[in-house]
């Protein structure tokens, strides 16, 4: 059964939004999947004072925090997170860099890896944080599934071929990416149980 | 048979000697091998006043042009080009642009897809020009199966994760980079030979 | 005075129309302002067949295209270009290609340069595009003057930190990004004319 | 006077020696020049047990900690930073995303900004760990001050136009990369001093 771990940062829930619906998709698609958050680094301090953060941290207080177990088990990896200056969150990165210890034994190589973002504006590094984050995935040896235009629901949902992106605005997500979503965590997962032949 | 177009642009032939070495590791992998030219955009005239372009226009002359059919046929494709100011050569990105008629019938998705590059000064974009070349593949749809640290190999070779990388000197190449060539073409192969079970 | 030039490619007109904003606000900033089209590479065939290109090439007729000598004269450079597969089309990469013997002399340093960029879809290789082209201009030493978030009329335009981008839908532009066009040129125009203090 | 920040991170003192030859052709230059460091936030277990870390922990002890208020001091900003795969350390990221009030004031706009990295392997993603952070940068409305090829001394450094970089092995640096800093600091102090006049 493939194995199909979904990481995700989150401060007010857009990116669990996105790693839900993942999740969804990848188990109709015959999947094992597990739902992972990455450990927050921000003082509680901050957080108490983020009426939204704080509700949040709350309503996510039971899916698991990711571990260096989660990446050894999974054949294929959907990262969702924010953008945050057109890079992926220093909590993200943080945990990127603890792995070390799992790549020099090869543990990290081979996996099908796509990724998500959301950004407050349209345009506001939403391909960029995708794209960074697969340069780090190339130091793994992941092999990289995005979406491109494998599917029509993606120009619905934006048309972003690294992966898929929202726009993030006072009333929730602006763009419609509910199915594009869906069809890159099938694509990830088909793409994952493909390797297995490797 | 698993089908491997190695597609190369060179003025002076480095990237035909990765383009071939490619082949061989490609061949010995299973695979069908065709070693293809980007077609070449600048005038004869400016051509004929550089005598090393001219002598590899003339040791070149056999090796056929890469067309749309060869890109519709190949199930794996590993492009070889010199850096142009941090970017692919112009002649490249012009075949690029003329397969809008391919991608819009979703013919270029799904290929197993890795890259190779060389610049004259160590960090003279060696990085940039394969990952630049990685976000177009995006657009297609390709899975990107980049060599990572996947072999010993690519460390003695100047341990570029994203594709192999060679710096040419007055005396040719600086860097032993045959074994990385190798491992990448083989591995380009297994990844495209694992996709057919898409 | 401070010279720049506004260096645009164009198939039905969209990067015109931006060129010529950042023309009108680059003259309001007190600029000596070129627009230049990138010349065309494609075949005459090929135009021949697609009207709105054909009418576009004739609209544009009476623009100069862009040579070596207007690179040199130029303090600071807007590039506008519709994004292709997430980069720069062809017929800018052959242009750029040809400033080998500027760059050598050191005649391409230390000029103000910013980008715009264009695409059918809202995230189809905006961000890209315009960060593709940056990379290239560093290798030319020059200094990069992104508008970033340095005017409210850029969230208006979709917030692209970049540089401004639009999204080309069958009626036009879908976002109205006339303002931080303005912004844009203007901003380029105080970059380079403070430069000319180095 | 300039205000130059030069801000690095370091485990085992690289980018401390990179910041140090900033530090002092930014002087050189007329700037009045600070070396910062990046608040550490891996746990102290970890450094204890790496006595290499430990000792550069205990070397750096009176470098103080860049603050927010750095930040707006400065008139000029250089980055040194390892490579953490082909992306910002953590720790850095983490600084940075704490901006968020600044950056929003505009305080963190037209200051003159470049780059340095270094890595394990020669392409190790020295290009990208630069570039990423200049994507950020864009975000702050920064101006991009990479030295391209605009003093000879880049070629025996390795010519990355983007922003020195340097290989570090067993036995320490493996590219003379002195005078590139140097260079790279003056040029950014000169950029920094022109910018004054926007």
């Amino acid at each position: 059964m493939t194995k199909l771990a979904v990481i995700y940062y989150s401060m007010t829930g857009t990116n669990l939004k996105l790693a839900n619906w993942a999740k969804e998709a990848g188990e109709e698609a015959g999947a094992e999947v597990k739902v992972l958050k990455v450990p927050e680094t921000a003082p509680s301090s901050v957080i108490e004072g983020n009426p939204a953060w704080k509700a949040h941290v709350e309503e996510a207080k039971d899916i698991p925090e990711v571990t260096l177990e989660d990446l050894e088990w999974a054949d294929g990896i959907i990262f969702s997170v924010p953008t945050r200056y057109g890079n992926v969150p220093g909590q993200l990165k943080q945990f990127i860099d603890t792995t070390g210890g799992l790549w020099a034994k090869g543990k990290l190589a081979n996996k099908a890896v796509s990724a998500m973002s959301s950004a407050q504006n349209p345009h506001g590094g939403q391909e960029q944080t995708i794209l960074q984050l697969y340069t780090t995935m190339y130091h793994w040896g992941a092999i990289i599934a995005a979406p491109g235009y494998t599917d029509p629901v993606l120009f619905e949902a934006g048309g972003n071929p690294y992966g898929t992106s929202v726009t993030v605005g006072e009333n929730g997500m602006k763009e419609n990416v509910e199915a594009a979503v869906k069809h890159q965590a099938k694509r990830t997962v088909a793409v994952a149980k493909a390797l297995s032949h490797l």
